[in-house]
């Protein structure tokens, strides 16, 4: 396989951009990442679109043409990726996948998501079109109860606190304070968590990540063209996907993430790595449990242990492997289908020592983690610098 | 790159199908193919779906996680790929790259969609996600408008006759009556298709294709892999795809399919092959008008000349280029997910010898041509034994 790497990223202001059409947040992040990796639209080869659901969110599909015209990009071939929650997640991999086939040298990966045009009503049932619709939605079942459930479960098997679910809200904001993008840039404590509005118990407000718009692009490319527009490529060594049952009750044990198990594992084959050697990784927590149950799949921590791990600071910056220092899904916000490219664009920032405030010293290898539905979808990719 | 193959295809009947869900549909084509290519479930690295809009026809997105679950395939990767009817030809594509990347040795792509189980109405607000949703959806406009204008341009410009549109149909009503799972196996006549109910003018009912529920799959797998499995495998040895305007009014010429000239440019040349050279094609004939610029663009003949190509009987069996001898979406069906997928299937059996009383007699080059909305999307691809 041809080495493929990020040779540009951008990324839009997350959170309620009611001034933004669904194709100008695209094109927007876009025309960062290509600015940033110094290419011109003459030298783009493909085009991958990370979208969960623009049919029922602004009734489009069709999205990667449109993308390609708003753009300015036809006659580039366009192609839309959706995977739930882990539409962006997937589309990097395709990316990859067209430049190491030497199908295409420079690929622009980009995902977006317009969520803010419509009632939260609306919002919930359309996330949970991310579920069983004829097991799960069609019964009354929403996103907030599905992991409300695997919290509820992983207190009941391991001892974990509601505090050491709060601590993950707490850690991921105070990240997000130092990401000029993100959505939610002010502290919250253990105190405010618990005592905000429940939702799905035991998760309240501030346990759920919230409702954005927004978009995140990359631009990738072979490591010969890497050589021509970049000083400081970023590596993806390892690019692994996996899924699971789609419907939580048929998952063999509801508070572990078998598809990030096998991703993970495909991904650190790949690149030759173990969890001990990823200095700063991005974990999709669309719920302050989600970031649990994902470190623990990830093998950052033992299985069950995730609660006490996040308490004792090991995810924090400066622990020992620093977890959504962009403020991940909770803080930074969940354009769903851009969470899995944004992702990749903070890991790109930290490779490269741009993070600012949030910097990890010394970052050399990353990892992204981004998850579709309840966990029947996951991707995980291996970065270096 | 790796060479490509394609080691078994399986197709459910196209039609009202009451009495299948979603994902009954796909894992029945799926199992065919897996049964045609006499692999195994652990065999399988990856499965590709293409869907158009699962989100609106039946409440589902996250449609991969879905099928490989539903397929018992799990943990298997599974991708969706969104092109409206285009969706099934980017998913071949993309089983393409993965296999010839070296990512995966083993392949599945399938397309399924699920049309019926809502009213008719509201299909036609679905299909018309795939336009312009700001500038042509919104206003009122809907698919077969502007499939209308497009042919009354074609008729002003080129000449172009009612009856040569009509012609079209009557063709691919009489090569679907030989394919057993065609949704339409019965004559019609260039009388019958003047005389049917107007839809759009100029195009009446028998102009347009149905509303169809179905899924088709193929197998595809690395040389090495084939030879394994496979006494005649087939080889994808041209692909090609590219973005138009995804809306008409915006297009150079509206008469003009650039995307299919664009992609069917990049698939001639990857295989190094002339129009010329092709023994039979499937051309996506989503109405009448959509197969004459379908296989003017192509280069099968002039543009402009395709009225007179097909009177001229070029395009039916036995004449220079025979097309859709499965009778094509009008008289197979169109269901829009799987139509790119199933054009590949026909393509196979055309190339095995197995096409029955519509065989082409010494087949050895086929070709796939894949729409999506009014040309925003072409996907071509060439397929030799």
């Amino acid at each position: 396989m041809n080495r493929v790497a990020v040779i540009g990223v951008g990324v839009t202001k997350f959170g309620e951009l009611w001034d933004y059409s669904f194709s100008d947040l695209f094109v927007e992040a876009g025309s960062a990442a290509i600015i940033d990796a110094g290419i011109d639209g003459k030298d783009i080869g493909s085009i991958y679109v990370g979208n969960m659901s623009g049919g029922r969110f602004v009734n489009q599909e069709h999205i990667a043409s449109l993308i390609a015209d708003h753009a300015g990009l036809n006659p580039v071939p366009a192609t839309r990726i959706e995977a739930a929650c882990a539409s962006g997640g997937l589309a990097v991999r395709q990316g990859v996948m067209a430049v190491a086939s030497g199908m295409h040298d420079v690929v622009v990966v980009g995902g977006a998501e317009k969520m803010t045009d419509i009632t939260t009503e609306k919002v919930t049932q359309i996330l949970v079109t991310a579920a069983d619709q004829e097991w799960e939605a069609f019964l009354g079942m929403t996103f907030p109860g599905l992991y409300g459930m695997i919290a509820r479960r992983h207190m009941h098997e391991f001892g974990t606190t509601r505090e050491q679910l709060a601590e993950v809200a707490v850690k991921n904001h105070a990240n997000a304070k130092n990401n000029p993008t993100a959505q939610f840039r002010f502290d919250v404590s253990v105190e405010k968590v618990l005592n905000s509005t429940m939702v799905a118990d035991p998760l309240t407000l501030l346990d759920c990540s919230p409702i954005t718009d927004g978009a995140a692009c990359i631009i990738l490319a072979t490591e010969e063209k890497a050589g021509e527009f970049c000083d400081s490529p970023i590596y993806i060594t390892g690019a692994g996907q996996s899924t699971s049952t789609i419907a939580l009750h048929d998952r063999l044990q509801m508070t572990v993430s078998d598809a990030t198990i096998n991703a993970s594992k495909m991904a650190y084959k790949m690149a030759g790595k173990t969890p001990g050697d990823i200095d700063v990784a991005e974990v999709h927590d669309c719920f302050t449990i989600a970031e649990l149950i994902g470190i623990e799949g990830l093998d950052f921590c033992d299985i069950g242990s995730g609660g006490r791990f996040t308490e004792e600071g090991c995810t924090a910056i400066g622990g020992e492997i620093p977890v959504n220092t962009s403020g991940g899904l909770k803080a930074k916000g969940h354009p769903v289908g851009a969470t899995g490219v944004a992702q990749v664009v903070e890991i790109a920032y930290q490779l490269r020592g741009e993070a600012g405030k949030r910097q990890v010293d010394g970052a050399e290898v990353g990892l992204t983690h981004n998850v579709g539905g309840s966990g029947g979808t996951a991707a995980v990719h291996i970065l270096e610098r």
